[in-house]
């Protein structure tokens, strides 16, 4: 039998620092430093999966003695690069020292300096997790054992097991869990005397591996009513892994929740086909964030899932008939705790799943992460929430008070019921501008690094426009005058972008020269009517919550949200999507409900946080306010046109 | 790409057709015909477990042209027999044609006819569950609610529930299991203000039922080497509903622990194989039971589960690998309570499982139940428990002190193994009787309410004998003076019964005329060899324990055990199976491992009682012990020819 240290003669191992982060450890002969930085929970891209070809995993290897970290580091640390990657280098005409993390296999010390650019910061759909000082209190912990050799006295491989623990890491009342009790018999033979068990909440064994490695991933997903979006984080460091994103293919039975609640009530088998829906897309999302790392949906041990009432039901396979109607009781609305194989998800057979709490109705799970990640409740100042989606959540309050309603915004502000629209993928406008006078438009494409005005147009290939293009696209025709405060076009402005589709009036926004489909891109005045529609919902349920606080005006306005890029608050402004407020103090912060699933895959303290959040939080049902109708219908109008709250000061207005 | 009928071409198939069944399909060159009656659902019995040596797969291959099944069928359309094959096919005497399944492998379109002794019959379990005076006390309890209408304030379905359950009951700190989370809707929707709530020790709700019904009904289960027994019970009112019993389809893949043990740690799937036989089987028999009920098992709520230590590893899917060598530590010894689910039991949803504790090694949960079931511990008398079956356990003990070991017995005293040997099911013949001076036989034969001699030859249809008729049989054939105490046939005799079989002495039990087969039914000298090696090992167990507890005699035995009739103490005295005791003292009590299974089943208290006695029962191990080979011997013989125990005074002679 071959001793560990036979085994680390013939592997020595170097020391390696990766900057800016400071992460270091000490690590064998051979290993790529993507791997490498994996191990430490360096965050660091690497799209192509080591085929050297995406120069993603760019980094720089220092030179010199560096006291600070005790270590001399230099080129010769690491392979000599291969021709595929020097090819690559030469290439991009990096400088001396470049190296792609993904080839470059560890020989000595080393001190690596990370560049911005190849800091994992993936996703093109902006569902990224914002950069955040987390907290570091998993549910999850591995703990390291070794054991004696087993005598009868033992009575069995399970007592030997809780002696150990009991023993080395002072943990009682431990139990296993069947999948980990399945494991057991495997890793002893592999592992002999050295076994690593990974624990959920110091109560139960969920996993038990040969030998002493213990990494432990854990996937925060925001299952949102039209895009799905989750994070891999390795549990040991916080460290951000991947993110990947999807649509929600529920989609295909309904757009917004009142529709899956009719198809899972209804359709005999309308609720499984949902639940079977969601879970197979997150099941893809795991296998695609691990893929990004050479791994499978096995690493996974822990997951947090968030998402609005709906979307949290079915996730779980049940009921949702009872949101349908008063009293809008969910069937569960405390956090649930479940075995992730229960709902169906094909992570770690052992891997536990947690629903963050609801907080009432229609405000969901997802809210209560917005609460974690933006924290009003820790603030003085009055902060106005607007979580932006198919399912619009709203909160405004302060460490005094919290409230919060929901606002049906339909799925257009995420691109679905759009002429053109679509999901935020590679193809899609995500930003434009157009010129008042000219009404020239320049717009840029999600995958090009260029702004459309800078390409040759075979080189735009648009495919369509996403929630954050359309938003844009909208205020900038009504700053151009195209459009009317009313959302009508205005018929006595000549152009020839100004064209009719459908018999009606449009704009043309990319020529079909500059589209990978050959066809033009176009706003109709039906895609503006559906953009009213949304943000007169957004509006009046933040005046709603103003009006029941008795404020007049908010101190901050947050902008959550994840369908392209940040939602541009100027623009959001324009439309009176948001109310009025110092510009200053408009923040958009793009998905926060999917920072707050990762904080409380991180964090226990937080989880707790969230079960008070939740139950502290008041909800204000809109719908059952008397003027409703009448408030909506005068929220239609873009800004300045009228004032839908009448009988309300209007913030900037009395100023 | 190569289309699959390239791969059909490469490997052509056949058609196998199974008499009488008709069952037929088209199989591949090269299966052999044992592995084609499993594809096709033909009951083939299997006991050697395809080592040519059990003969119990005879088939006979038929040859010709049949146009009814669209085929000719010939000798050589199967592989030629093996030597070892052919050897048993010769000293059997078998007519042309005659083939062993396991081996013969298919290279032709076949008609097969598979003879009834063959074929696998329905166990039969002569021992219903005895009358015992059960402590009613079960883990699972059904609670009436009634509910007032829902209002916002109530927050969710499930608080509803639980402040019911509180308020109604005085229930606190319960949890909803998530299928009872997913009925829950419906049977709000069905039951309005009036549900039922079926509740695991006071802690998890696991049912929700609409209307005040509250029927509860749990399984009992003794998972047997070869035979498992399940008994149905009302837990409200503790009623015994139906006794169902099967063959442990694992059987297949080997007669004793040893064999199963490497059926599960050398083949691929030979874990998963042995896993879903028994749990399948298990399924068949909870439909079976709640079917003479006219219910689904969908109405079973609690099971309790018990066996030696493999077959408790193997029912919940552990790698019983260690329990193969020292120091035979099981995975986990204390009692499990897992989902029912979760081990692919089909019951309700939210089934619980309770599987008693392990005492060591080979000394199983069933001995756990029979201690439970007969109490030594709670009397001053000195009782000797042997439960007979392939795994032999046995208990000495009282109120001070209780000892366990366990005897590799082998599957003889189950009827396999034996000549003409088959499991207690119709056609096995289950009494014997021999009168000492004219050797005329009367036999009881299972499923005829008449002995052999009060019906005419053909009306008996004799298949096989089963264990408690091949233990009466030999002790007949003692008492006769045909068989000596060393266990070979008295030469010296002679008579028209007393024939010779393989070349060796026979003694003719049934006559070809009696047989269902039209074979006679003989016991052979290597019949009464393995009921010798298997009486002694059971001998020997229990004077170790005799030994080790310092005793000279016992104040009672009790033989247990579930393979045909009670076994006849008297018989079983006579082979020197059990320590010389005064017979009012011994008592044969049938299935004590189910009888314990069904008591666990109903009270919790039991379940705790059940922990202490694990605990408590010190294992001796007799393998361990110097001179266990030659006490082994000794004890071969039957009984007063020798004393295996010189060093102790034995019990009768010395008084």
């Amino acid at each position: 039998m071959p001793e560990p240290t036979t085994i680390m003669q013939e592997q020595p191992t170097h020391k390696v620092v990766f900057q800016p982060s400071g992460r270091n450890g000490l690590l064998p002969t051979g290993m790529t430093l993507l791997e490498a930085a994996r191990r430490l929970g360096v965050g660091l891209e690497a799209v192509c999966g080591g085929r050297a070809t995406c120069g993603k995993c760019l980094i720089y290897v220092e030179t010199g003695t560096f006291p600070k970290y005790g270590l001399y580091s230099a080129a010769d640390h690491l392979s000599p690069p291969e021709p595929d990657e020097q090819r690559l280098l030469e290439a991009r005409g990096t400088p001396a020292g470049s190296r792609l993390a993904c080839r470059a296999r560890i020989q000595g010390d080393l001190l690596i300096t990370v560049p911005p650019a190849s800091r994992s910061q993936p996703q093109v759909i902006r569902k990224d997790a914002t950069a955040r000082t987390l907290e570091l209190d998993p549910a999850i912990r591995c703990y390291p054992l070794t054991l004696a050799s087993p005598v009868e006295e033992d009575g069995s491989e399970e007592e030997r097991i809780l002696e150990a623990l009991r023993a080395q890491f002072g943990l009682e009342a431990v139990h296993f869990d069947p999948p980990a009790l399945r494991e057991l018999p495997h890793a002893l033979r592999e592992g002999r005397d050295a076994l690593t068990v990974t624990v959920w909440q110091e109560r139960a064994i969920l996993r038990v591996e040969p030998g002493h490695r213990g990494q432990a991933l854990g996937l925060a997903v925001d299952i949102g009513s039209t895009t799905l979006a989750a994070y891999l984080c390795d549990l040991t460091s916080g460290a951000l892994l991947a993110t990947v994103a999807a649509m929600n293919p529920q989609v295909t039975f309904g757009d917004d929740i009142m529709s899956r609640i009719s198809h899972a009530t209804e359709q005999p088998e309308g609720r499984r086909q949902l639940h079977e829906g969601v879970i197979a897309a997150l099941n893809a999302l795991a296998q695609e964030a691990t893929g990004k790392l050479g791994l499978t949906p096995k690493a996974i041990v822990d997951c947090v899932l968030v998402g609005n009432s709906v979307m949290h039901h079915l996730a779980l396979d049940l009921d949702p008939g009872s949101l349908g109607g008063t009293p809008f009781l969910p069937v569960v609305r405390k956090a649930v705790d479940v075995r992730a194989a229960e709902l169906g998800l094909r992570l770690h057979p052992g891997a536990r799943a947690h629903l963050l709490p609801l907080e009432a109705g229609f405000v969901g799970a997802d809210n209560v992460a917005v609460l974690l990640a933006e924290a009003p409740h820790r603030q003085d100042a009055l902060t106005l929430i607007i979580d932006v989606g198919t399912n619009g959540e709203i909160v405004l309050g302060n460490r005094e008070r919290l409230l919060c309603t929901s606002a049906a915004t339909g799925p257009a502000l995420e691109g679905a019921q759009i002429t053109h629209g679509m999901r935020a993928a590679p193809g899609a406008i995500e930003r434009v501008r157009i010129d008042p006078r000219t009404l020239e438009v320049r717009f840029k494409v999600i995958g090009q690094e260029a702004w459309s005005d800078a390409l040759p147009p075979e080189g735009v290939e648009a495919r369509g426009i996403c929630g954050s293009g359309i938003i844009e696209a909208v205020a900038e025709l009504f700053t151009a005058g195209i459009i009317e405060a009313s959302g009508r076009f205005d018929k006595h402005r000549e152009h020839p972008r100004l064209i009719r589709a459908e018999g009606k009036p449009a704009f043309l926004l990319a020529e079909a020269a500059q589209t990978a489909t050959g066809t033009p891109i176009v706003i109709t005045q039906s895609d503006v009517r559906a953009i009213q529609l949304a943000k007169a919902a957004l509006y009046v349920g933040a005046r709603f919550l103003m009006q029941a606080l008795g404020v007049k005006r908010v101190d901050r306005i947050v902008l959550a949200g994840a369908f392209g890029s940040l939602i541009d608050k100027q623009r959001a402004m324009t439309l009176g999507m948001i109310p009025d407020c110092d510009l200053e103090q408009v923040f958009s912060v793009g998905n926060a409900a999917g920072d707050g699933a990762r904080i409380a895959l991180l964090s226990r303290v937080k989880r707790r946080e969230a079960a008070d959040l939740a139950r502290r939080v008041e909800h204000v049902t809109t719908s059952l306010e008397g003027d409703f109708q009448e408030q909506f219908v005068a929220a239609l109008a873009f800004p300045h046109a009228s004032d839908p709250f009448p009988h309300l000061p209007r913030a900037e207005a009395d100023a």
